[in-house]
């Protein structure tokens, strides 16, 4: 038998959207470099900027408008019209100070888990948008603990869980990332309940790991509740 | 008597050079708008976004850079030429990977208060950022635990050490900033011990509580271990 003690949750995506959001702000790029180019070619070389840069900038939408920036200028090899600048600016405070709204279901679901399981927040970007976001969606109150995080390895995983609840075994990490909410999860030794969004950013797709014995894919954050209690009753 | 368990500490301009870093930037800065105005406004200009702009993008590079960028627009009404902007983002850049060497004395202080004290790290900027100039001091072994937070108020001294020793009271902050280390640590219910850099923020001055009995201000790093050893033996 499996006592769970701990659940963590993952925010953008998982709580409220995110990806939706970078994919307008990142349609907007196109639609204000087109004469610059074709859109393929323009996202591709978004694309490699960003990775280029996320050693550096990390993750977060400020890194993100620097990495537009940087685009822009390389497009056009520095004949980009100073308003697109502005322009970038303009959107990346926009993602910043953007309403956030939690997604269906989650707040019922984060107040039946917060009834029986210490709720840990666990979330990378920036540190004050996360704080800002997570404020502004009522949430906070429902979560024993809240992380910020430069990156989701599985020793992230293990610190936080050892951190606030009873170690990586007795925990549940859930989230819509396979790549950084699930299969380091699974590896610190915690379950893994995936809980799909329509979008996934590039970066942070990876394989399932459909026979693992500590995972599922859930049809929504409805069902991790009853998931989580499952696990401690078998 | 008092009895200190916990020693908290600053990072930027305690542990390692800084503001020195900002102020060479910012030097860089006026050099490549030199011929836009007088570095007066400039300067000025670049004060105002940087506050403006504090609330949205927070403490740190990132967000320094991006007001920057957003400053030459402004001043030039659009008219700077995007090999500025681009000089913009490698200077941002440079701030970001500025190799870290600390200051004279921090090491052997620290050291000598991790005996008898857990220290704890507590620093604002960029997450990632401060997590790479950490690791990169080579210091990280030596504090039980680091917990880099958007804003320093009392609040958040109470928070961190309660989580992270026995309560704000047994506590000492240690740092170069009278308004992000001292006051509110004070406030908080601790000890504050001021470790003076010759260069400090604008943002950051304040006015020094003299009379306060928990305060002190230090001449250097070095006699924090003594001042602390001192609390307990009063």
């Amino acid at each position: 038998m499996t006592a769970i003690t701990t659940v963590g949750v993952d925010a953008d995506d998982t709580l409220w959207h995110c990806e939706s959001l970078f994919r307008l702000t990142h349609k907007r790029f196109l639609e204000l470099l087109s004469e610059h180019g074709d859109e393929a070619r323009i996202e591709a070389q978004l694309a490699a900027t960003e990775k280029r840069n996320l050693r550096i900038y990390g993750y977060g939408a400020k890194g993100f408008t620097l990495s537009m920036i940087e685009t822009a200028l390389e497009l056009t090899d520095g004949a980009v019209d100073t308003r697109v600048i502005r322009e970038i600016l303009a959107v990346g405070r926009e993602m910043l100070i953007e309403p956030i709204e939690p997604l269906p279901g989650v707040e019922h679901a984060l107040a039946k888990l917060s009834e029986r399981y210490r709720l840990v927040l666990i979330t990378k970007g920036d540190l004050l948008h996360q704080e800002q976001k997570l404020a502004a969606s009522g949430l906070g109150d429902l979560f024993a603990a809240v992380e910020i995080v430069s990156e989701k390895d599985a020793d992230t995983y293990r610190r936080v869980f050892s951190r606030h609840g009873t170690g990586a075994e007795q925990a549940v990490m859930a989230g819509n990332s396979m790549r950084s909410d699930i299969l380091p999860a699974l590896a610190a030794g915690s379950w893994g309940a995936l809980i799909p969004y329509p979008l996934v950013w590039a970066h942070e797709a990876a394989e399932a790991p459909v026979d693992h014995p500590r995972y599922a894919e859930l049809g929504s954050i409805a069902e991790l509740p009853g998931w989580v209690d499952s696990l401690s009753a078998s």
